[in-house]
Order: C-alpha cells, then structure tokens, then sequence
C-alpha cells in the first residue's frame, strides 16, 4: 500500500496500522542501513525550517541521505521570506515544484497544513508552533515500543510543559489512539489545554479524570498530577470505579515518563515573569529513586535544560539519546513510504477500534475567525489574502468549532441560517447560539457570528430569543 | 559548442542562438528528467548567497541535485564575510579553488562580473543588486516560448517596480534583442533608470515612445503607459508612422503581463515614506476583464506581496507558479552547458542580427569612478583596494562612459590627453567635454575628470576653452 | 593503519608520521580527484559551525563531496542552540548518532574536545576560539612541503596577530615538532600568549630566544622581531652561541613569512580602541624586496583584510590562494583517513623524536577552575552543569596546571593532600603552593585551592607555612 501524495500533518493522518507497519520499516531500516542508500535515489527533499532547530531537520537530512536522496535547504528563513511578505502557499507551490517531498517547520500553527494543501508533493510537519510534531511522537513511540514491545494497556507520564509543548499534544492523540493510559503533571500554569483534553475525551472515547476527584489514597501515593487518561481498552469496571482500579493499577509502576524542556520562546512576556522557570518541575535521581519509577523509561524529546538532570544520564532507564538516534531510521521509513519507495504492509489486528469522526464543516468568507490570533496561521496578515477561516463543528450543545489549521475552538454567540424564508430581508434573523435554533438550523446552512453587530453588518435582524435577553 | 569557463553575468553573454539552444535543452530535460541524474555526477556547485533569497537557491540547487551533482552552500553570509572585511575578489578565487561552478548573488551590482573575472571556474550570476538577474529572464523568456512558440513580434507588458527590479532590466534587453515590443507601466517614481532605456535604443536599435508622445487615440484605448519600445524588427512604416501601427497592433492585445513587486528593501528611506507601496498599480480580476488581457500570459516573477490578486491564481492566464516549476530544467539546461556536460547546437536562423557593440575601455588609476555610489561594487571600501574604476565610452557627444561593473553611466565635465605636446608640463591641458576636444582626442589618450580641481592635482591646466566659460 | 574513532582536535593528536602520511594521501588525492568519488560513498559528514566561516565549511563540505560522502550542516548556530539552553555534549551525542563523522567550530576553547568526548564518532576541530585549528596547520605544512620538499631545518616567520589567531598557535606546536625555526612577528600587544611559548620550550625541547636578548648585530639586519625559537634538531652549538650562528643562518633568508589578519572578534571592547588597527603591521611589495625575503613563500590562512597588500597578488611568492586550493585535497585525506576508507603507511624515518608528555591529570569538583573565563569551555554556564574543571599538572615549581579544555594555565596559591593523617579534620591542613608541600605531596592525593576562603571552606585549616606569611 503506496501512500501518494498523502502527507503527515498530524498524528492522526496516519492509522494505527501504518503506525506499526512504520515501526517495522524502521527496524528493516536499522538493521541494514547501509542497504537503504538506493532507495531515494534521485529524490529531493526540501527541508523548510522557518523556526531555529538543529536536531530535528538533521534528523530529517541524515535519513534523506542515507536512502541515498537529494537535500534542498532553508534554515531559519523566517526574517527573510517574511519581510519580502510572501504567503506560505505561494512558498509551498513553488517548492514544491522542486522538490519530491517537503518536511516544513513554522512557528504558526496550521502552518504545515496549508503546506500540505499547497504543495502538491507529500508534506511532513516537522512541528507548527504549538500544534503538533508528528514524527517526533513517532520516534516516541517507536522507542518505547522497542523497549516495551506494546504501547497499549501502558500507563505514561506526561511531565512539564504540556501547554506549549507541541510534542506532548502529539503523543497524547497518539497514546490514546494505541490505547496507553495517561498521566499529566504539568509545571504550574502549564496544563494541557482544554481543547486537546477535550478532543481526548470525544475522539478517543477514553475517561479523563481530574485530580481533585481522585480517591484521597491514590493522591497520597503518587507523584503530584493535573489529570488522568484512563484508555477505553481497560476493563469495563475501571470506568466505574477508576479511583480503586487505578490504585491497583499504579502499583504496578509508571512505563515511562516524558519529560519536556520549558517553552520559553512560546511564552507571553507576561508569563516569563511568572516564575514558571523556578517551579518548573525537575525529573533527577532523586525523584527516580521513587517506587512508581522503578523500571521507568525516562525519555525527553531534547533539547533539556535544567528539568532533567544530567546525573540520570548514565542510568540504564534513560532513554533519550536512543529515542534522537532512532530519529533517523523512523524518519528513514516516513520517507521513503510517503515517497513510495516502499510498501508497508499493515497487519489487520493492529488496526485501531477509533475511528476519524467525520464533522462536518463550517466555512464562510465572514463571522467568526479563529480565535488563536497571531499563532494560527489562519489570522496571519500575509495568509488571510487567501484563506478563508475553516471550522469542523464539533459539537451542537453548547455550538462547539474547531479551527481545522490549529485546532484551536471557538463558541459563537449568535446563529443564523443561509436559507431563511422567502429570501426577503425580513425574514433573515439571527438567534443566540445557546437557543433551540443551533439544532434546528441544518449545518449546511449555519452562520455564526461574533457579536451582534457583526450579525446585523451582515442584513440579520435580531430574533425573538435574542432581543428577550437584553 | 562547448562554453569552457564561460560565465553567465548579463543576459547579453548568451547570444540569441544560445538562448534558443538552452531552450531545446531545457525541454529535453524536463521531458526525460530521471535520465539527467548522471550528468554532473562528481561535480561540485558553489551556491553563494549574499542576500536573502529562498526560491532562486532552491531552484538551482535543485537543477544541481537532477543533475546528479553536489552542492556547498553559504547563504545570507553577508554579515559573516563583509565583518571580516574580505573582498568578493578573494572570496572568488578560494571558492572557485573548491567548486566547479559558483552561483552568486549579491547586494552589490557588478559583484557577479568581480566574481566571474576572478574565479577560474564559470559564475552564475543570481542577481545583483538592481543590475541584472539573466537566469529569471531565461525562466520569463523560456514559458513565453512555450506558450506563444515564438518571442519575436509579441508584446509584452513590464508592469510595476521598473526601477530596480533587476529582472525586468534583463528581461528587457533580452525582449529587446529578441524582436518583441515592450510595453512599459511603471508604478509612479519607479521609471526604468535612464541608463536601461538608453542601452535599449543604442545598442538594440529599436525606437523607443513616451507616453507623452503617442496620438490620443492610442492613449486612450490602453491602460496607462510610460513608454513604449518597437522593435527594429517591425516593418519599415512603423518607424515612420508608429502611433497609427502601434494602434492596429494593440488591438491584437497584450502578449505577456510581467508584473513585478515593489523592491522594499533597495528604496531609501525618503522613496519609503512617498507612499509607493499605496499607490503601485494592482493587477486583478478586474484588469483582466479589459479585452487587451484577453489572451494575455499572465507571469511574476515571485514573491508576490499585492500587487498580484490571488484571485487570479485559478484563471488559466495566469503563468507565475510555471515559470517558477520552469526554472528548474532550465537552469539544468545552464549548469550543464557551463560545465560542459552537454554541447549544444545552435539553430543558424536564430542568431540576431543584433551584436555586441565593442565599445572603447577607459581605465585609469585616478580621474572618474562610478556614480553608483554604495550600490556599485567598485565604489565599496573592500573592493576599490584592488578594483580600478572602469568604463566603456559608449558616445562622444555628450561624452558617455558606461561602467562596466553596474552599467550606470558617467558624464564627465572635463578631459584631458595623455599625449600632451612635447611631455612637458606646460602643455598639459584640459578642456570641458562638449568642447570638439573630446573627438579630437584618441580614446586610448583619453582622461577624464569631474571637477577642475581633480584635473589640477594631476597636474593639468586649463585650456581656452575652459578658461572662457568661467 | 586505520584510526577508528580518533579525533583530531589539536594538531598533536596527529604524529609526525601521520602528518606526512597525509601530506602522501593528499597528493594522491589530487593526483586522481575525480577517482576518490566512491571512497565515502553512503558516509555522512556533520558540519556544525557555531561560528561565522565560509571558506573552512565549504572546503570540508567540498572534500567530503569529492569522496562521495553527504553533508549536513548547520551553520552560524550560535544563537539558536544557545538560546534554548542546549549543552554541547547532548548536541555532540545526538549528532554523533546521526553522521559518521563531525566538523565543529565553536567560539569556545576545548569545545572540540568536548564533542569528541561524547559524539562517540571521529570529530574534527575547525578552530575553537583562539584554541587551535589544526587543519588549517596541516594546508600550510602541506604547501611548505610541496614547495620547499621539507620542514625540517626551515625558517618560519609568524606575523601578526599571535595572540588570538588559533592557526598560528596550532601551527607553532607543529612547525617545533617538525623541526623549523620560528621567528615571531607580532602586532603590539598581540604576542604569543605565556602557555603556548611555555609549550615551546617544555614540550618540544627546543630554545626561546626574546628579541631583547638578541645581539645587536642580528637586530640590526632583521625585521623587527618578538623571540625567535630554534628547534633543537639544530647543531649542539647553536643552543650554546645561538646569536652568532642565527646571524648565519638568517642569511640564507626566511623560508615563509606566515601573515594573519586581527582577529577582531576576539579582541576586548577596550583593545579595540587601542588603535591596534592602526599599527598593526602590512606586508607589501616594499617588505618582500628585503633580501631576507628574496625566496620567502608569502602564506596567509585568509581571509585577510589590510595586513597583505594586493599588489603582493601577482608576485610568483605568494602562497595563500595555493594554500586555500590544497585545503581540499589534504581535507580528503584526512575524512578517508578518520573514516578508516583509506589505510595510510607511516614512513618509519619520519617519526619524531619529540614525544607526548604524559601528565598527571588533576580533576576535582571543587577547588580551581580554569581561569580562561568566558572562553574556555570549561566555564560556560550550560556545560558547568557536566564538566568537572580538569587539568594537567605540568610542573611542580612553580606549580603549574594546564586546563585539558583549553590549554590554559593556572599557578594556584593553596595546596592539601586529600590523604591527610588519620583521616581526622585536625590533619586537614592546606599549605602555600610555593612551599616544599609540593613536591611532598603525591600528584595523585593532590588538591588545590585559588583562596585561603575557599581551602577553609573545605574544612582544612592553615599549615604552619601559610601562617607565617600573614
């Protein structure tokens, strides 16, 4: 199975199934290395890092080069493509007439989608702002895989900042898809935010359990935490009754723990003055010495600063420098499978019960934008010449839609319908989002707004329901 | 024909016949493109990039890549190199020592010919400063010739920043030498420089209109223009009697609208505060509704900022993000011409009749520089250590000197002889250049100065005719 | 003789006979360029440049592409990784687990030691500070080989900026191995620091004579010099009437005259305004008609600025672009060497007689740290956090300890034993460094202190010699 021109925006374009047939590939990939170097033979990957990154896109040239590809490169061209005002999709059309395959890094979230759908020629995110990075979750699980041999029915700790963090938001869908259990421990103000816990819940059919609602003993015996993600693939009674079965559960240990630097370039201003620096929480031997970590992997994406110490490096546990090295042969297989120079095959038991929900869409030239100004890519002043705001609407009650660039939602305050009576100008009335009208009023002809005046801009008068309210 | 270290610095170092040669390359490329990896095999290609730049570096490097060469790159190294203080001279010589081949742009205009002249290998000239950008023209010249199968007798529009746009500069001559009439619209203040429309008449033979100058009718009839080149290609009567042929011709409509983007980054800070940006001329949808556009190619040589509608990236008029795809055979047509992989044969009907005028050379140690002061190469600190200013004396009335570096002219206000009377001092004079000394003088004995006082220093006296003006 | 997973990050970690060794591949390299191309084939170079430089990268990049070899590179990453708060060990392991082999620059001294420490792949030093640059000495051993047949015996004259020019200090070190005469030419104020002239004389045996010490004689008929050190292959007498015989000497000439630029980088904020621009001095046609220079390779690592006239271009003594141009072959050399692709045989005769001297190594957590702040690598803020302060005690009186980072020296006031009697605080006792204690102590129980404050703070208390002195 060749995926052409398919591209890997986030974790969730690819199904479980190819997640593991990747994880193969990449063992191949590893075990004869040097076999490898004809595979991309006469391909070019261009590599777009409009963020600075060191690790990431050599990861992604040394796997280009050992398939024995071609390499096109533009480091840290923000300041220079930006100032001239170019758009992304004329960058990635135009690159995209160059090259095979594009892996693209940006600070805006959406980024790599609006490559993707551009481009003409397979995209990889190579991270997009605080969104997603895909193939870092990839390496991610292909390491714990390794290590553990199974990624479901493991219980794993999210550490740090899991806000800014795009590789937690990442590993989360990803974890939840393969069926791991989830424990966050967030530094202070650092918590994963609402709509990535939110999608947990409705996409993946698990259980998130805050803190303050867990059983007094379970708090006691474990390392501080924000939330649990109980995975739908644990026995039914764990639903019922998870503070008991968790407690039974945790004995058993952390699998591994993720821990992540500090996104100190993603940070307000006003938030680099809050301390988050000095609470920020520290993973050394210390901590490790605890019972629940006895036989954990310790892993970090890199690059770390001061959250995790340099003590546990010679500790059989840490894994971090595998997970880096194992970069390349993960990467390795992305490639050359989006390239179609291989085949995977995907075994049939490992396909995933969670299926994509198909939501379906809202787009219109005017209303509502999305709200995650300044970072969606969507709001940027050089990108609003040609996309129009687009939003998959995720729930009804209360009026829920979610940005498809930087998955970011919002909730409209006033409604109103493309086919209202007659045509007139009478009969176009704009009603409360929380009114009965947001069921009654078919998707395919739902407006949104704002504010009322954006409504009444637009020739709605206000109905009934809304004038009551003032 | 081989180009053995022949280098491509102006668009004028390729004659009509080698264009077309690139062309019927440049087609064998993209149509076989797989079979052209072993090409360079071995070879090395230089990428220098003084000044920022994504899609020119990345096509080239690609053209590389396809070409089964290698490439060493060093981008935006303008703050690297110009803080040591090193000269383009010495950077070109060392660099010409690793690579078989240098593409090179830079902010200076004329650092490519520095390049060229001390690099021992062939240079690519990928733009510098306003003076000229051959390979974009081969790209402009190359999708013409594949829409229109001919560029002779077509008219094309140059639509936007003429000034220091170096793309239109070389796609000018290039029109100019190929038989095509050109139609100019400046955006205000931005007038291609005097020095381009001078060449265009005195060197390419054409006829060149103001705007001022054309029958109303004509005005009319069109959108607004600045000038008008015909080519000398056109029948006899038009020269005679142009504003009634122009007309007929015009109702044929425009064959090409090159647009190009406002230069931001060469305005001074005056020109950025006139208000240019909100007064350049926008084409859209709308423009093209006139019946003139019916036909008409639509290019860019890209980025785009707005003066090009997204709105008409779907109309199939519209050629930008092709030419851009199309640069990369046809600088694979190039690099593998300059380094020999591949003789080309040039079609004999081709050739212009238009050659290179073989003007006389002025240089001297002491006397005029360029008055293209900061922007010219030979005016930089670095480079007058071992670069003497140097001119072509393309009229003698008024005395004209080209520079050879940038191409700005000079109108010195006084000469002299090297040959003076008996060598003695007394007979050293100089004299104003509209005297009839300036043709008396033999080229070879010419000296020129710009002020009195700099004829003094040199030793030199007043003549008569210098003395009476005073 | 392969040298799997050595390094070179300074020029001593080549011997004498490798060094010729290479100086054989190299010519064979560029005797047949165009058949090395399989030698790397499949192999990956990392080029990490923290630091601005176009023509080392690009000649490394261009040597491992005329082997066949990949590139990746990440070039003027000063800012991006430091920013995130990376150390240069996680970066060194985790490039280390991509390519095979790594080129690093960095502004820090010993910072190349340091990534060969943890990259566990052969590591190249391409200059680290004012440290060493140890494959700019083998281009200008190689180009005084191929012009002059040897090294031994030569006369060399180093000129310029001795202080902070890395070339000059790797290549002092090896032009004393191979037997030259050095004569030291520096700018004011820009001398040979201490520890490399200490170097000289204690390591490779030879004699440092200071220009003060000259007879008038040989001051008069010289250029004006520094110190001069005469390599101890020169006759027994020498050592013993070495003015007389210098006179002699000299008259046969200098061999080369190896000019650098300011390094103006390095120098202070307060240095910069000494005017050490203005004096610094220039080597020009009028120098080299010394008859002292009649044969002189005129050499220069470039790039350069003012202190080599291009009037000197075209003289057939010059040497600096041959210097550059040889770069390639004997950076070829030495990748297929490191890679173990080339198996090199060490003529036996060539071996020197100078060996390494093993030092006792001096290695605590607390006590002194190198005293070269801010440059040393030692005593950066992101590698503190790893890297204990580690010296080589190379002398006993005074007490003298070299930093293995970045060679500089320390002469600490305070010294204990860490066996002190009966393991009780009572016999913790801390003596003056210049006391007999020194020699007493075994190097191994050795511990030293900068302060009185700080050996206190570690419970020792003065020794009756201490005491005394206050």
């Amino acid at each position: 199975m060749a995926m052409t021109n398919r591209s890997l925006v986030t974790v969730d374009d690819l199904s479980n199934g190819e997640i593991e047939a990747l994880f193969s590939l990449a063992d191949e990939m590893s075990d004869s290395m040097n076999e490898q170097f004809g595979l991309c033979h006469g391909k070019i990957m261009a590599s777009l890092f409009f963020e600075p990154s060191t690790r990431t896109r050599l990861s992604f040239e040394t796997a280009m080069h050992r398939l024995g590809g071609s390499v096109i490169s533009a480091v840290d061209i923000g300041a220079t493509s930006l100032a001239k005002g170019e758009s992304i999709a004329d960058m990635a059309r135009v690159v995209g007439s160059y090259a095979d395959i594009i892996v693209i890094r940006h600070p805006w979230e959406g980024a790599a989608k609006v490559v993707a759908d551009y481009a003409g020629v397979p995209v990889i995110n190579a991270g997009d702002g605080s969104h997603e990075h895909p193939t870092q979750t990839l390496c991610d699980l292909y390491t714990i895989k390794k290590e553990r041999q199974t990624i479901k029915g493991l219980k794993i700790a999210l550490w740090g900042d899991l806000k800014y963090g795009r590789t937690t938001h990442s590993l989360t869908y990803a974890l939840a898809r393969l069926g791991a259990t989830i424990l966050f421990r967030p530094g202070p103000g650092l918590e994963l935010p609402e709509h990535v816990l939110r999608k947990l819940t409705t996409e993946y059919g698990g259980e998130l359990i805050r803190y303050e609602a867990l059983d007094q003993a379970i708090k006691g015996g474990l390392f501080p935490l924000d939330a649990i993600y109980i995975t739908p693939s644990s026995p039914h009674q764990l639903a019922m009754m998870p503070d008991v079965s968790l407690q039974v559960e945790l004995k058993t240990g952390v699998d591994a723990l993720y821990v992540t630097r500090l996104q100190t370039e993603r940070l307000s201003a006003k938030a680099k003055k809050q301390g988050l620096k000095e609470q920020y929480p520290v993973v050394d031997k210390k901590l490790l010495r605890k019972k629940e970590f006895k036989r954990t992997l310790v892993m970090h994406p890199l690059p770390r600063i001061d959250e995790l110490a340099y003590e546990v490096d010679a500790d059989p546990r840490s894994m971090y420098f595998k997970q880096a090295a194992r970069g390349v042969p993960i990467r390795m297989a992305l490639i050359a499978f989006l390239l179609g120079a291989k085949e995977i095959s995907i075994p049939r038991e490992s396909e995933s019960f969670i299926r994509k929900t198909d939501y379906p869409v809202y787009r219109r030239d005017f209303g509502v934008s999305c709200p995650n100004r300044d970072r969606c890519v969507s709001t940027q002043e050089t990108e609003t010449k040609y996309i129009k705001p687009e939003f998959k609407i995720v729930s009804n009650q209360p009026l829920t839609l979610r940005c498809v660039y930087c998955e970011h939602e919002v909730h409209p305050r006033y409604i109103a319908s493309s086919e209202w009576h007659d045509g007139t100008l009478d009969s176009k009335k704009y009603h409360s989002a929380d009114s009965h009208w947001t069921r009654k009023i078919k998707t395919e002809n739902l407006i949104v707004f704002d504010s009322e005046s954006e409504a009444e801009a637009h020739g709605f008068k206000p109905s009934h329901y809304v004038r009551v309210r003032h």
